[in-house]
């Protein structure tokens, strides 16, 4: 026999699968002792049987009545009673917080005889008969789906005809007026009267607590925050009590700490005279917590108490519901409370202070992806400002620019050195050229996975989505805040992508605090002071070593300040750039072996002193560098550029012969697909003389650091490796280098020679190549790519919105590794590899090495180390650690 | 211990891994009591030893010794005695046959004193001093690696100074003068002079064959002809026999039937007082084997005797060699002989009919390959032509055209409507445009993995390569054949790339007899028997069955003349083209989603129309119908070529509004790795309805074959899936509208919704896919693009060669699969699939499907069928059923 209802004493604080959050946290404070109003909670269990069947399952009916009666016989009041009537609310509450997603209905059990009954126990008619308007409007919304319109308008009118401005100008006579009319609403729109009958009131409310979970805009909520579509909600049946019952009455939302800076004391709003709806509903001003001690300095006292009592059970920091009856202190709610990653950070060293938890748990607390938040710059808090419309938070950082409406105008004024902000509806893949020169993109509709937020979060720019507050008229070139000002073309506004939040004007933009004190800036902040025994813990904690993706020796260095423990990734390939374009040039349009040996010999001293500079900034520390890997006409003009300016020239009879060399190299080199075509270790081998070059400028270069006193460790990478004979030839032939350059120099040079896993046949080959490869280095950007047969660079725009709005994937297999593919692949060729080759040293290169989740798995499959980009570092250090907590 | 010699009496002709082919099969003609004369086999084992040490392995002198005596006792004479000496040859025989590639020394036993013995004992002085003298020349140029010019030299300087032509036409005495020069030649190079100890001379003749494994020209046949590095090679000691003893004496050549056309009959060549060297250098004319009968007729009769014993001992045509001793036959070597692709077949089936194999012997005696040669077009067999050069057989099918020397060229001749061969010494990647128009390519360097076979393989064009008697003279625009005459720029010339021989002029070109029988004209060739009896017992033997290819109605009545049991793979991509571009550019510059469904209607009727068609022509047979796979801008016209035009039409102030919309389409969906982008199921996911009207048009289109009383059988195929989500999305749409025509139409369409597995993670995922997929149709060439990273497109050209001629990989991936990475991925699949949905139909589409090697694969891992084109529907058959037998 399944069970599917539960009396609040039945239930604890770990069954939130079963009894929702809610649920389990009223049944946790009813077991603690806690002034709970007495309730009982219909499961998800039942609610899923619900769903699946379209109608109650078996038994539920039954159930609840048991529990109904069990709730009268506890409060001495019958369910409608005509003479002295019990009330019950009926809310949604699911495992996971769906703020304002799903319904309730309060004040059931009302109805036209007990709605008297009420007045006479209350000794108020005019709360009886508001709460009998309430019910009626909520049930109409809720229940029988009825337009809110519907209910509003006869409101508006009657406050019209009463000239008053606010509902509590209205008298109980004319809310007994306005319970006539939507009675009359209810009546003519559904063909049927409001049910007299409580209990009939009672199940109907239940059905609409269930399927409210399918609305379009809960399924939408639950795509966006990843929660499972097949959890269903409980639905909570409580007492009613009343926070209106006048001046000794109120209602309250408190935490124990406050969520914004984490900072000690308790932290909330009062409400007097009011339902706990009115305070989220910001009808009327709160008061600060502290004016209650003033008001009802016993609830008060007893509701510090009852905080206090809750942290130290919780051991965290709670937010609290409550409600007080004439004098009388009511739980509502209370959950372990959400907060900003500062407060986080904050909370987890207080409570480790405190004595209440250990560092361990701190380090649970808290995420890599809090930590990335505060590394981002943001608006200056000490400026002033107002948040004129708030959005979605869709890729983080501050950003202030003039607004513009088109990508045409997005780049003629980013041209002219002009920061902006692109403001569209949404965007589409027309809109691309203007979303890459602006500052920041903020849209009207859409939500986290719409194409304006995956694009932005792909190219690192500040994007505020779906501010529905904002009408947006591209004709016009500008765009309202419902309810505010307009702002036009050229008007400058500054976007927080990581709070949704719009400003007017330019907000000043600051470091980060952290990112201050990673770079050497220890400063005397309370929240610096938190992340830097967090992540000392961490680095304590973890198993994995965290290095990271640099190519120069700024970038080196800033990796060192930010914690790695050596380069996992030097692209050489940004050192053929710049001035060097001449001698690929001249490499690529070499019309002999002759002549390419000469361009490689040009750049081989050039070469040198980039790794030098590296090998300093990275003294001590292994760096892995990754001979060259994309196609040799990266470097040169773009093709189809270069076709029209020939065309032109020819045309105008300015033939350059220059031009003309290049259009054929090009013609000659042009790729359909170049992601797929000659590059990495196939370039390698048909170029002769291309990586022994590299090899060359790798080992002289550590040999002069060494020679100097210095110790360098460099560890040379082969990219795009598909099989082990590709890996054999080029290894040959670097160890050949290594063996000359030892002995020309007369020293000894430490070095690895292992390859990059990147394509899937490595993968599936790894034991192999693990047999003379002395590492391997996940890329996981090209293992995706191909593993998926997309690129990036192609798919982000082009259909990533739309697989994300069908689900196909819950985030961009680019930003968290598909571990279920891509992944898969990663756990093959780690546990081949170190089958053959015990010794293997094993790391992960793509960008996944700084993303959260994936750190978790490459921890799982026993990687030895995730580089990532040295602003990832304090991140990846983070969260390998929590892996290690959490394996 | 190890044995490391055997005498030919220990042997057997199943030994070839130790014994080498000929010593086995002169073991095995030992044991069956033939005439051979006596000797030993050292084994691979001893070779590899030698190879690996860089010296004989202990022991092995001693066994030699030991071997070398029984020889002495059975013989009666002793090693170069300086009475009454025995010769031996020394000759090299690896397992597998390497014409030419390997050396052999003769007379090894003869020095200055044992010559005048054979003088004596042959009493042909002119013998023994031209023996010594071949001792001297082969010893000096094989164990010595001194050139042969310098033999050659004093040659030809005695001739010049005797004046005669030819050496039979010098003296005993020029000869013995000839030796002395030869001594002296020996002397003055290496510092020493020839060995007179005849053991030496046997040893160092040993190490210089066991060396010769490894020249580079043997390192290079194997490479090409796929033949393992460390095999090594055997050596064989025998006694040596004369040929040039005199009329009575002679050696000659024989195939126990004719090897070009399989007739029965005895076939071969006889020299009169020859040794065989002098058989295969066609110093002298041959004569043909029915003139020995009167020359000698018992020695014929004894010979067609032991080559009707051959022929039952080895159930197979046998190729022998053999010599004439006064007389007396001896057999020097057998083998099965090779044979033409057309003799394979007719001899086959003659040794059915002559009830010495059965049919499946039959079968396993030919091969898909020979079938495919049989089927291209050939130059007319009646046409008198003359071979004027032969090189490598590249890439088959006879060629006709005009020789021109660079592409510019190629392109505008072709451009006029004008055949041509291009002709270069090799060719790069700038040559492809020439490659792409030209009928076929003539190259006189590189070989079966040059850039040009490897690019004329991949295009389906006709290559001779490494013809190395061709001197290329590009800027004269002419090659001369070498003692030969000169072909300029515009004279005609023929190729056969199927046998390597070039022609001078036109030689008419003919239809396969074979391809004339599937075309249902059965003839009364003695070859189409043979073939269509294989065939026939192939299907009977087979566990695959075999699909095709075919997008049009056309090819698909071929495919089921030739034999193939439904389509396995309809593109409809195809159907996109022609006058309907103008509906896709409607489609793919819709600015709504109307616009694209009003595109997307005017379709329907022209896709109904194309499978109504195709059903037709496959009434009653499963028809696999993929829907559209490319990027939508493949139906645009060229990025580069639009933006050159637009900018010079703007420039000449023509500005084309039509080509500037196109322009901002293509712009819009430009990609830098169209193979990575937004095609297969992204594209029916992407654009609304697309896949949908795909679906209508052939199902209608198979409602409509139905009600007219024919049979259909849709199997729709959805690309590119790299997820089951992605399948479940379009599955569901599928079944929607399969439920609306059917209704709409009143008639039930049997018909499977299924998927590709070419992506990576389809594979890794097929468990999942499998759960809702009818079918699974693995699309090699894209799952071999993607597995390894790179697309035929970009690299057949760019580093193939390279990469082949490393040995990274046997062969191109795209023409013969790569089982260890690719089908890994194939095996895994296919696994997870069946475990899943044990009913899941399994096949495979890529041009995988017609290579015998690949074939084998698929039908080891379990596949249904394999689909390739018409034209290859036969080799598959029979390929199928050599699978079945050789599991």
């Amino acid at each position: 026999m399944v069970t599917w209802v539960y009396d609040f004493a039945e239930g604890s604080k770990e069954q939130n699968d079963l009894l929702g959050g809610k649920g389990a946290n009223l049944a946790e404070m009813t077991n603690i002792g806690l002034p709970v109003p007495p309730g009982f909670t219909i499961s998800t269990d039942a609610c899923r049987a619900y769903l699946e069947e379209g109608s109650a399952p078996p038994g539920l009916a039954d159930e609840i009545s048991e529990h109904l009666r069990s709730l009268e016989d506890a409060m001495g009041r019958r369910l409608g009673d005509p003479d002295d009537p019990l009330l019950v609310s009926v809310r949604s509450g699911a495992k996971n917080s769906m703020p304002g997603m799903m319904d309730t209905v309060l004040n059931v059990g009302l109805n036209d005889a007990s709605v008297e009954a009420l007045a006479r126990q209350s000794g108020d008619e005019r709360l009886a008969t508001d709460s009998y308007r309430r019910l009626l409007q909520m049930y109409g919304s809720t229940v029988l789906g009825l337009e809110a319109r519907m209910f509003d308008e006869a409101m508006d009118e009657l406050k019209r005809s009463r000239d008053v401005k606010d509902d509590l100008g209205l008298t109980s006579d004319d809310l007994r007026h306005l319970v006539t009319s939507y009675q009359e609403v209810i009546r003519s729109e559904t063909g049927k009267p409001f049910p007299q009958d409580p209990r009939e009131q009672l199940d109907r409310a239940v059905q609409a607590v269930f399927d409210s979970w399918n609305t379009p805009r809960a399924v939408l909520y639950r795509r966006q925050e990843r929660i499972a579509e097949d959890l269903g909600t409980a639905v909570n049946i409580q007492a009613m009590v009343f926070g209106n019952l006048g001046a000794t009455s109120g209602s309250g939302v408190c935490f124990t700490r406050d969520p914004a800076t984490g900072s000690q004391g308790v932290y909330g709003d009062y409400l007097a005279n009011a339902q706990g709806e009115d305070v989220v509903a910001g009808i009327r001003n709160t008061v600060a917590l502290t004016d209650l001690e003033r008001l009802d300095p016993t609830s008060h006292a007893e509701l510090l108490a009852v905080m206090e009592r809750l942290e130290l059970h919780y051991l965290d920091m709670c937010d609290i519901e409550f409600t007080i009856e004439r004098g009388r202190l009511w739980m509502l709610q209370t959950r372990v409370g959400k907060r900003t990653p500062a407060a986080a950070f904050r909370i987890a060293m207080d409570f480790v202070d405190e004595g209440l938890i250990d560092m361990d748990e701190a380090l649970r607390r808290v995420t890599g992806h809090q930590l990335a938040q505060l590394m981002f710059p943001g608006f200056d808090p000490s400026a002033e400002r107002t948040v004129v419309a708030r959005g979605m938070s869709a890729s983080p950082g501050a950003a202030v620019g003039k607004a513009v409406f088109d990508s045409d105008t997005a780049v003629a004024w980013a041209e002219r050195g002009e920061d902006v902000i692109l403001v569209r509806k949404e965007t589409t893949p027309d809109d691309l050229r203007g979303m890459v020169v602006a500052r920041g993109i903020l849209t009207s509709r859409g939500g986290k996975t719409s194409h304006a937020a995956v694009v932005a979060r792909g190219m690192g720019r500040s994007c505020v989505c779906g501010t529905e507050s904002l009408d947006v008229d591209i004709a016009a070139k500008q765009f309202t805040i419902r309810g505010g000002p307009t702002v036009h073309e050229g008007d400058v506004i500054s976007i927080d992508g990581g709070t949704g939040e719009v400003f007017l004007g330019k907000i000043p933009v600051v470091d980060s605090s952290v990112v201050r004190f990673f770079e050497g800036d220890p400063g005397d902040d309370v929240l610096v002071n938190a992340v830097s025994r967090v992540v000392e813990h961490a680095d304590d904690t973890r198993r994995l070593a965290v290095r990271a993706n640099a190519d120069t020796p700024d970038d080196a260095a800033r990796a060192r300040r930010y914690g790695a423990a050596g380069i996992g990734l030097c692209r050489t390939e940004h050192m053929f750039l710049g001035e060097r374009r001449a001698l690929v040039e001249e490499l690529v349009v070499a019309s002999d072996v002759d002549e390419q040996a000469a361009a490689l010999q040009q750049l081989l001293p050039l070469q040198r002193e980039d790794f030098l500079g590296i090998f300093e900034a990275m003294d001590g520390l292994p760096v892995t560098i990754r001979l060259i890997d994309p196609p040799l006409h990266e470097f040169l003009p773009d093709f189809t550029e270069l076709s029209v300016t020939v065309a032109l020239e020819d045309e105008r009879g300015a033939t350059s012969s220059r031009h003309h060399r290049l259009l054929a190299a090009l013609t000659r080199l042009h790729e359909q697909n170049p992601m797929l075509g000659l590059r990495g270790v196939r370039l390698g081998i048909v170029i002769p003389g291309l990586f022994t070059m590299q090899a060359r400028a790798i080992l002289e270069a550590a040999a002069e650091w060494v020679a100097g006193g210095g110790s360098a460790f460099p560890e040379i990478m082969v990219p795009l490796v598909a099989s082990t004979e590709e890996f054999a030839i080029v290894r040959a032939e670097l160890e050949k280098v290594g063996r000359e350059v030892q002995e020309e120099r007369g020293v000894q040079i430490p070095h690895l020679v292992g390859t990059m896993i990147e394509l899937p046949r490595a993968a599936i080959t790894a034991g192999q190549i693990a047999e003379s490869a002395d590492f391997f280095s996940f890329g996981t950007n090209d293992l995706t790519q191909m593993t998926w047969g997309f690129s990036r660079d192609d798919v982000e725009a082009a259909f990533f919105p739309t697989y994300l709005d069908h689900g196909i994937f819950p985030v961009s297999p680019f930003e968290s590794l598909d571990i279920e593919g891509v992944g898969s692949l990663v756990r093959t060729a780690a546990a081949a590899g170190r089958e053959v080759n015990p010794g293997l040293h094993l790391g992960v290169c793509g960008e996944h090495g700084g993303d959260p989740a994936s750190i978790h798995f490459f921890d799982a499959v026993g990687l030895d180390y995730v580089s990532c980009s040295p602003f990832r570092v304090p991140v990846a250090r983070l969260e390998a650690a929590r892996a290690a907590l959490m394996q």
